[in-house]
């Protein structure tokens, strides 16, 4: 078991990714990059006669996700919230809910979760929106939030030069090498 | 010129449409249902060649939009943020600031913009980081945020229980009446 | 039993004190002006010997509190934050946390809290953090967040203008009066 | 010129203290602890003849503040805000706001500010509340908001062990020197 590292940017080696990527290395971890996969709007059954939910790769993700220990979603801080991939993605877990409650959230509720923004606008400050979906999002599963970074970059390669993204990203890494996991 | 309202539900009828139905009754106010259209997700191409844009609906309903002065986005709260309908088009607004910024922020930054959310799971608090998402969305605009209603709901018609949220319509149907615009 | 109203502001009359008369005018209420006691700022002793904590007025204000059902914290915004007259009274707390933890929280278990926040900029945006910062409190001490009310307004008066904060109250003492209670 | 440090612990050597020492450690700082003056909290003059201020110690302790480049608040979180004697400090920026804004005003607008809050309830979550509202405070008075730590810690001592707190403060240091002030 290990991490799972959920990527919401529309494009490959964007900033978050780059950032994520650093977190993880060295540790046994899954890449899923939501852009290679279809993922469908999720369509509100609350009340009415369920339909057919999309037939795309919605499980085949989940799947690989909830395997793991820690997930890690890294998503581009879009218009001060997370990318429609990463929402769309989440969106979806309604329909879970629908399908097996129980066993979803019962597995959800076991994993820690790490989020990691990135923007360009004041990422600390106009990030924190961003920062409190999720905490409302992991009370909802049980996932404990175990963290968050928020990193400032626009072209692809400025992450590099945020110090504080960049120290975090030691600190974290250092509590898993001293936990002896995921490695 | 009057009112925008931008419904981000995926189904008809729901508790925000409804609330947002009864908030501009009998005032001039154009119905824009997001999911009666295509509108595909934002593909970030700030920084590669600029590639052709998804040949959707995104103009046309961007337009509607524009021509009026006061816009309503009216959206279910699902997992704490706005819907992934919503979402999808506010992130493709990136592709307006690369095809002609200075027009399209000139234009959005002499509207006033009201932000209804309607969800279950304590929405007065738990709503608060899709409030604070659009302040800054608007403040990058330049668009007035006039306010929000976060309303309670989960069955269709639930909304209509809620009395805070109908007081706080009245109130605002009551300042545009005595201003005697949009009727 | 009925509603303890705990007004934070310096001066009397004030717009955050206006709303709150508003609110409770008519139901059985204790209204409490901490201007009018002497409380002094908390000393932490969480880590040395436990010292005699300030011979003041906390307790005998705390005892109205706890009598009664409901809380009403009305304070006018300062510096977007509660004034410090609340504050210095809240952080109090921690000496009750330490005389008698049990007892203390389990009589705030069983209340419901409202929180009225004036302020002459942008309250209703600006005051969230406000709103945010006793959403944590209750939730620390069990209260339930029954609500909150942002109002606008500088002068003394300017609140009686605010459309919206009077619909608000209305709406409260209409669900009040519907329960029948605090009558 | 150089670094201001507001400690704002009723106690001295806590551990919003111990990491803001860390942070400026061999750097040019004037440490000002609240605790040890006497600063009595703001009466709300706006509406009535001015009245005479308390006769206490809050413009000798501002003027230490308003000589240096940069603020670094360190501060306890009580109650999930800053404590009382930094916020009974700050509320006192209103008598300095009648007296002398303009001068005030372009003293505090070319400084930055760092805010470093210490809590022990999941401080890099229900800090955010008191991020905020240091984000408006600075936003008013024009000054730049460079940054903020939140760590980890109940007894003194046990920030020490907050390795992400500890970086946080590694990666300012580093701007710092390598921009060759303050030194």
């Amino acid at each position: 078991m290990g991490i799972a590292v959920i990527y919401g940017s529309s494009r490959h080696d964007g900033n978050s990714e780059q950032l994520a990527k650093r977190l993880v290395e060295g540790f046994h971890a899954d890449h899923i990059h939501l852009a290679d996969y279809r993922i469908e709007p999720i369509t509100d059954y609350r009340h009415s006669e369920k339909q057919p939910y999309p037939d795309d790769d919605y499980h085949q993700v989940l799947e690989r996700l909830l395997v793991q220990d820690i997930l890690v979603f890294a998503t581009p801080i879009y218009w001060y919230g997370p990318s429609g991939l990463t929402k769309t993605f989440i969106d979806r877990w309604s329909q879970s809910l629908r399908e097996n409650k129980e066993e979803f959230l019962s597995k959800l509720s076991v994993k820690s979760a790490w989020v990691i923004g990135v923007g360009d606008d004041q990422p600390h400050l106009k990030g924190i929106p961003l920062v409190q979906q999720f905490q409302y999002i992991f009370e909802y599963t049980g996932t404990t939030y175990a963290g968050y970074i928020l990193g400032k970059g626009n072209k692809p390669g400025d992450i590099l030069e945020d110090a504080s993204a960049l120290a975090a990203v030691d600190a974290i890494r250092g509590q898993w090498h001293s936990s002896g996991q995921y490695t």
